[in-house]
């Protein structure tokens, strides 16, 4: 049983939550809640904490089956998490990053390419919305915000464990490759002169989604073969980043059927 | 100048910021940063604030133009402001709420009708996509969160301004009458056979959107004319609900052209 706060467990798992560099240096990431419990594939999971009030309820042990555990006291179970009403479960769990290849290897690829994110909520939405709408790769520069974080984790509502994704430090480099796939590049810019939803989606196709504050960056831009444009009425300059990229995402799956 | 957190004005605008009570009793809400200044309309402006830092540069000033203001310490204005990173203005604004005969005045209105959301940022994001898909009017059930919220107003990105809604006790009244104008009520639902894609938007149409952990109670959506399906692949079981409100927000936009 972990009774203080300075047991050197808690002290590691509370550097994994709150630490981008930490996560990356180990490989791992946690997460917490039962849902995102049950839904890690074993060969993933690396470590399992639970609260003394999560083993009083029968159904909570049935959860555990027979995945090797530690307990913590209730108090030090809500100074390690990251939420408000921790439900008394928490993992440690394998990172998994997936190669380009990997997300186009289907006849016709539907990629998106984040650039610069930096809204933990947001990027988690886009994770969930994708896993949705079929998308079969998301591919974010290197100083998008940090999947791993907490707060994205549990916005992905485990889409997480399935999104096929990479980080990339050379977007161009991503593009020449994904252009050599046939695969038609998009972005949502002001300078767009046909409507999203008058374009053909049928075919290999990415899109580009820029950073909240301030869109694309111009080089990235340049490198796309079509500007298209999400109208907006009234006094609307642009939409949430998440937003933007689900009225894409869904009109890719309405066209495809 | 106000240089005490005690001062009364202060205490106010701290009431203001937090309880929804206070906004209520006093119809009045609190709005920050130079954007939502720059836009709200002087005859529901009631008092503005800047800091002292704020006065120091001219184009700040600028923007002040002949509005009468109270000045902060840099110091008791932070302590004011909801935002990590105060801007040095803000402003005590008038409520504004609209009737329901006004959102339907249109030939073909196109309505959201709102059941028990609770995520401030989720309602703020759906009034910016409202107000950019030409959305007529949103209607919101007594129990959802409160739109004068700090974060809500923020993440509206100034569409409360300019966005009809209304809070309604009574949603069985307001479907009703929606219907009595020949507007069809459609709900996203997991008893729905038909793509929300299939169906005719043209006409008038409403949507309701439900709670983020719950969806709609059987009863609002036992209402609902026609039951649609937003299509989800992997083991997506749900959408954000912004997410959701989005993606059938712009099939009506797309559909109307």
């Amino acid at each position: 049983m972990i009774e203080s706060t300075a047991n050197k467990q808690v002290k590691n798992l509370i550097q994994l939550m709150k630490k981008s560099r930490t996560r990356r240096e180990e490989g791992l990431f946690v997460v917490e809640g039962v849902r995102m419990f049950r839904e890690v594939s074993t060969e993933r999971l690396v470590r399992t904490y639970v609260s003394e009030g999560f083993l009083e309820k029968e159904e909570n042990r049935a959860v555990l089956k027979d995945i090797p555990y530690e307990v913590m006291t209730d108090k030090v179970f809500t100074t390690v998490s990251d939420t408000q009403t921790p439900q008394g479960v928490l993992c440690v769990v394998r990172q998994k990053e997936y190669t380009l290849d990997e997300m186009l290897k289907k006849e016709h690829p539907h990629l998106m390419i984040l650039e610069n994110l930096q809204d933990p909520g947001n990027l988690g939405t886009i994770f969930r919305t994708a896993e949705g709408a079929g998308v079969d790769g998301i591919i974010m520069s290197a100083d998008t915000v940090d999947i791993y974080n907490p707060k994205t984790v549990r916005s992905t509502m485990g889409s997480l464990y399935r999104m096929p994704f990479s980080y990339e430090k050379d977007l161009d480099e991503v593009l020449r490759k994904v252009k050599e796939r046939q695969v038609a590049v998009y972005a949502a810019h002001l300078k767009g002169r046909q409507n999203y939803y008058q374009e053909d989606y049928t075919k290999g196709c990415a899109f580009l989604i820029g950073n909240e504050g301030n869109g694309l960056t111009d080089h990235l831009a340049e490198q796309a073969d079509t500007y298209i444009r999400i109208p907006m009425e009234g006094q609307v300059e642009s939409l949430n980043a998440a937003v933007a990229a689900a009225i894409l995402m869904y009109e890719v799956k309405r066209q495809r059927g």
